[in-house]
């Protein structure tokens, strides 16, 4: 199996399944004020240090342990926007778990601004610019989009915001980014950043959204107080050491080289071939690749080469179903003809070049097989 | 070691851990479309349906995945209440996940009402019943209560409530009484029921919402549209494949009456010990039981005991740290001394009766040691 699609989810990696496993027996409540539970309430903050270091913070309380990628999303942005007349910005870029929180936040009547893209799939920045100078009170816009890879100057961006707009929170989805690209959250200037530990080999079920100034922030799930009051609930401790764990072993400017090999390969391997289209910008994260294919629908493409062991996506696993228009590449201006065609091809370090040939060698033989049924 | 604090967290069980071990191997994203995700998402509906019919509901779509009991908690209450003069109405006796809702709710400007406890522990359903003469929306009352046992009559309360007024919603915390008592949603009457997988063995991380009628019942995170739009987020495969195998195995009545076996010794130990008082009705959850060390604190005494390899609780790990006194043994009419001295001891079937027999034996002499020492 040729596994392809992990920008939607990755392999658990092997130091996850071994952290997952040696911590069966620390099932101590972390809130109990028993010798015990203390022990383990140590590990998980130890365990979080470790994710903090990684992007840059020095202050366990700069970090709330989250279910998932998605609710650090949801935390942010309902955890801080009140209702004012100031505007809330989003990107058109933005994941489903941050666009359906402004569509949800428009319909209760908040005014949502949203950022439309460039060719390349990056924030408009002239158009962002514009939108800033009404007063701004929150924007949320993703580090490395999901689709295309395309990557927000999320520091340059930070700096136009707060020059602008001193108390304006700013948000930034960073799924795509985290443990692929460098981070720091300082340098990139924002105060708040999500992140999620089954894009990187740790396990579904654990995410966490980076928090500048707790203060500031207000919990959207309320009961025992736990994460410093911002997200009740009991830990989950063994995800959360498998998180640290998988963090702590990774060299992502090693990894980054290792991928960006991969993703040159699929590039000039279809960079002559007729009908297909690479919508990914070259400055774009070398771990997603979208490309299109003229003529033929992304989801057949999909099941045709699965059947040669080959996994790739459609996108996002989180909107895949719901219609063949990709919205993230509607949004880059890319024809309704070529977005139907389009497939995402997604790289982890677990995959070897050989098996990018031999994918890419299937891939183009069902797309040239597939364009002649149809003819 | 003596582990009695398992209404906090209990061990995970053998067959949770070879049930999370089995499948590492089930990485793909439920929500993509591929043949393989497809594979994983029958199993993840399988793993759901075994819950349902565990609590007594045939449709999958009665149940949402969650993190936590806290946060099916917040989502049954947040995602069903709507402002308006109606009540909305708790126990007094709420664990902090639903009672910290009630609390923010009230300081949203909802019309709150709590129903106070008797002398038992359970809701007082005279003054329930007084209450349920002005217009109510949405009551909140717990099944067993955390601190106690004491059970409350749901199937009661719920004809109490629907006769009153039809309308409204009515959800239970059945944390406790999930897989320790015989739980039917549908003769409970219910439209809302929380429940929890590391309070049975299952890992932490873990929970879900049973959901009578999914359609008046808004979500309270967005995005991907996972669990029928009405929590989003990719789903934790493991831990649902580790808790219906839990569910699954679990033999309720043979082990309630197991577990009632080890709290009737316990009972009868303290029996005749002076300055020893059993806050527990004789009617609660044989899971729990609430007792009070006069003249000592309880934390001391817990502390103490460890050291001697014996683990009991103070109370919700949730709330533990907060204050000595303990809020369900006040609105029970416990004295603030007595209060002061409680301590919580708390089942599993795990417990083998030579282990509670060895923890009494040190509970009552390390009470003894103690009282001797402050004189």
């Amino acid at each position: 199996m040729i596994f392809l699609d992990n920008a939607s989810t990755t392999k658990l990696n092997k130091m996850a399944i071994s952290e997952i496993e040696k911590s069966h027996d620390l099932f101590y409540n972390p809130s109990a004020v028993y010798g015990k539970s203390l022990e383990v309430k140590k590990l998980l903050d130890e365990a979080k240090n470790k994710i903090c270091n990684f992007i840059g913070t020095k202050f366990n309380s700069n970090l709330i342990i989250t279910a998932s990628a998605t609710e650090a999303d949801n935390l942010a942005i309902f955890g801080s926007v009140k209702k004012t007349d100031e505007q809330i910005v989003f990107s058109m870029g933005e994941h489903p778990a941050v666009f359906n929180c402004a569509n949800e936040l428009k319909a209760r009547g908040y005014n949502v601004v949203f950022v439309p893209l460039n060719s390349s799939g990056e924030v408009d920045l002239n158009i962002l610019a514009e939108i800033l100078k009404k007063p701004t009170a929150f924007v949320s816009i993703m580090h490395v989009n999901n689709e295309t890879g395309a990557i927000n100057d999320i520091a340059k961006i930070s700096k136009m915001i707060k020059s602008a707009w001193p108390n304006a929170i700013f948000h930034s989805d960073g799924v795509q980014a985290f443990g692929k690209i460098p981070v720091n959250v300082v340098n990139l200037g924002v105060d708040l950043y999500s992140i999620s530990g089954h894009k990187i080999g740790a396990p579904k079920g654990i995410g966490c959204l980076y928090v500048k100034n707790i203060s500031k922030l207000k919990p959207i799930i309320f009961g025992g107080g736990q994460e410093f009051g911002i997200r009740s609930g009991t830990e989950n401790t063994q995800f959360i050491l498998a998180l640290a764990k998988v963090v702590e072993n990774l060299d992502v400017v090693k990894n980054y080289d290792y991928v960006s090999n991969l993703n040159n390969y699929v590039r000039e391997f279809f960079s002559d071939k007729q009908g297909v289209v690479i919508n990914s910008s070259v400055n774009s994260s070398p771990y997603v690749l979208s490309i299109s294919f003229d003529g033929v629908r992304g989801e057949t493409l999909v099941h045709l080469v699965e059947q040669f062991d080959v996994i790739i996506g459609t996108g996002s696993a989180c909107s895949s179903k719901k219609t063949a228009n990709n919205r993230i590449l509607q949004a880059m201006g890319i024809s309704k003809k070529l977005n139907e065609g389009s497939v995402r091809i997604s790289f982890s370090v677990e995959n070897s070049l050989d098996e990018i040939k031999t994918a890419c060698d299937i891939i183009y033989s069902q797309y040239l097989n597939l364009k002649e049924r149809l003819k």
